[in-house]
């Protein structure tokens, strides 16, 4: 492997991680936006020499409010600042960068790349997901996962990965999902299978229901039929899959997670950020 | 489930098993050109009353050589006498049926459903695909699969499955495969990844190579690294995925197996088509 | 089964919940010393009405500083006063009760089986124990447990559940044992396994270490090796296997973490006892 | 690992494979009556030099019909006539060695080990007698073991290895057992258990049962239960636990399988010997 020269700029825990991470394998890093982490590794005064990153890092989400995304920082920069800097041709790495930036970057010579838009790196981040949500399970159920009945609405990436960290467990897996072929794949796991559509009537033998589709699948009829004690937790993003307001009139207790790479394994999600940011440099021929 | 009245033309041992597991549901069910197979359900004289039928079952393939495929029975049949003695509306389900014969149906006002073409047979499929596989390498290694070191080449359907299934067994897998997502995968199963384009110069440490890919991966100079003693077995159609006269000059063991649902296990490959059939009858709405 | 009167005397939580899941079973229950708890099921005014028992369940460990445990309890009860009110015959389990108290118990004409001491109990209890260790382990390290290095000192019941259960979640474990036959039984498991007098010199590749043997494997030396950032978990009762006051100095994380199973899952731990109860009483022909 | 002299002397392919896996580790091996097996590694003309052995590997069993075990040789030897031949101090591995012999051995002042009577032997023979199992029920059953039902009696090494390996291929699998601990036991692996008092009645509903202990579970009426179809594998030494009479009368079919290791996996079972003929090695200072 070669070695780049990188700029990590702006973000949290995880950018730190990252810049950690790059510099272990021998790239030059240096941190900028990051000075209140207590700890970032080879921290620059300011922008000066950013010209000569051949890569330069942005964090998840690169914009917040307007302005980069600087959490661990007293700074107050704006993307264009930051861009405005880079000579042309620097590859830029962001999370969920907006048309509108993409363009501005493209406008200065600039390569945009978006990480958190990668394949690769929503299959990588199910796996913290998934032990995120057992670590949650276990927290709270006063039953062990061996043995326990779970349920997860979903046969996607963070559905797959799930059922096989839970079976792993000894927890008796089901999985609902719609299409002939996800119900074909959940049975070649050595899961149940239920389709999505025939869930009521057996909702009350869970302990542990795991949703992982935006779809308000856990509607009040289905609420009503969950066995008292059992655990709902919602990994959907917004608007997440659970008629909240219902779940706590009819005391279910519902617990809703988002972001659990970050919060159950940062440095192991700075690592995957990493990985991404390496198969875009060796896409782009850098 | 509503019962239906079935009629399974022609076919190999996949559809005696077929005609029987769709007994055991309670259709009503016709056999026709199996003669040969000794024992089929319901054999019909002749086609009379298959005017009736809600849906005809035929072969994989359909048709061969310009009639329908029927290796267990004296008659000579053309997919036409079959499709023109049916019912407007009737429901076909054959497999690999090419466009004419779909033209030819449909003009009849028959509903053509071709159920190989189906991805959740295709899916369902890999599960006894990968025991033939296991039974191959149980039957000729000399070392048990536990601890062996095993390559699949390709992380698709095949692929996936087979590497769960040895992994069951304690055998130490290496999947190979070419997209970042899909290595990323392979990462998630608890298995080694490793880029098609890497292999070389790594070969040699495997006990077992299977190929899923129809690309010829195994060129000579890959199949002069193996050691002495290690077994490929190839999965992929024609043309394969090895060179097999370099093979047989330098000595390397290659077992091309096509076509294993229907010989390792074909009462499993008989309920894979059944329940495929439920499904194209359920979106029928038949 | 048949149905039985049980008096559930003193405890904490495990007793309660006990209770409760002999309720569920359809047996009579009365607690008593367990007011605390706020909720105890069927409490008992007094120990009138106890000689009609055919089974009496004293907590876990039956006695503490001289009196019976009963923590969730105002009263200042002797296990005395419990066993005089008995019947000759009834059937009376505790938890480690020492040589004095089951004589006490047999000279009053009483079947006195110590619950504690079953084979079946200690296996049970390893698979809340293992999943305690999980959770300890997904709360401190900053990595997912997919991926990273466990190493578990020690082959037995408890080193046994976690090694299936760390594997099932895509750790790679290896095991440290003595004798030969534990050595081929980690294999078997698809663990690494090293001998226990081989340690030193491999001990800082390791993300995780946790020990199950009372036995001083831990010393200064072996904490030296570990490379900054591995968490020890130490499952050995006491006193433990780590050189604790070396590990403060070294700056090694150390959690020692004891009767995981009544904290990490309390109603499992009830039923186990539960069940073992059953095999008693069966034995007994009661 | 110091480098020693050994003879390997009768006996099967297993004593090839080790003969030949001894040199691969370096030592130096000299064979004698294997003429017969093509390719012995290094053979002997005579037992002269047989004195300078360090360890003498005899075969599995050791003695028949009164002579030295040499299936694979024209030579009609007797176990006093390699006995005599070695120095005194000389280690003598051999498998099931009578009293007679071992008495002998001693009186000559030679060090007598039994290969065969170490538990780690028989513990790892486990993981080849379980995959000969698998691969003979995926030739017999026209079904995939994934989703089959099969059905353990036992729960000792076997049992244990072969629940384990048949999970791993999605199987799902009841162990049978009588004592309470071994029932806990089964319940940590995930798998069903049942009280092998209690199997009458339930029997109908497995594809496969594996017999591992030798007494007599699969009599006429337990034989009667079994549904068509399902296969026994009696993998119990003589006299087996199934009515093979009563199985033929039934139309059951029995496979009594005896031996597998060496069948399934000679090498693996050459490398099991060897292993646990180092294992002596280093017990007895060599």
């Amino acid at each position: 492997m070669d070695t780049w020269n990188f700029w990590v700029v702006g973000g949290d825990a995880r950018q730190v991680t990252l810049a950690r991470s790059l510099r272990e394998d021998g790239h030059t890093v240096h941190t900028y936006a990051l000075e209140r982490s207590g700890d970032p590794p080879c921290p620059a005064n300011d922008l000066s020499g950013i010209g000569e990153a051949q890569c330069v890092v942005l964090p998840l989400p690169a914009v917040k409010g307007g302005r980069l995304n600087t959490p661990l920082s007293e700074l107050a920069l704006t993307a264009e600042q930051v861009l405005g800097a880079l000579s042309p041709g620097t590859l830029v790495c962001g999370g969920r960068m907006d048309e509108t930036l993409m363009a501005q970057g493209r406008a200065l010579g600039l390569r945009m790349a978006d990480y958190y838009a990668r394949e690769e790196l929503a299959v990588a981040n199910a796996v913290p997901t998934g032990e995120g949500t057992i670590q949650i399970a276990m927290e709270e159920l006063p039953v062990t996962l061996h043995g326990a009945k779970a349920l997860i609405l979903g046969a996607g990436r963070l559905g797959k990965v799930l059922a096989q960290q839970l079976q792993g467990l000894g927890v008796k897996v089901t999985v609902a999902a719609r299409k002939w072929s996800d119900l074909a794949w959940i049975e070649t796991w050595g899961c149940e299978s239920v389709r999505s559509d025939d869930l009521h009537g057996h909702l009350g033998e869970y302990d542990l229901i795991c949703n992982t589709v935006p779809t308000l699948l856990l509607d009040r009829p289905a609420l009503s039929e969950l066995k008292g004690g059992c655990l709902v937790i919602d990994l959907a993003s917004a608007p997440g899959g659970v008629d909240f307001a219902a779940a706590q009139e009819l005391g279910v207790k519902v617990i809703w997670a988002l972001a659990l790479p970050g919060k159950a394994a940062p440095v192991t999600a700075g690592r995957i950020v990493r990985d991404t940011i390496y198969h875009i440099l060796t896409e782009e021929g850098i």
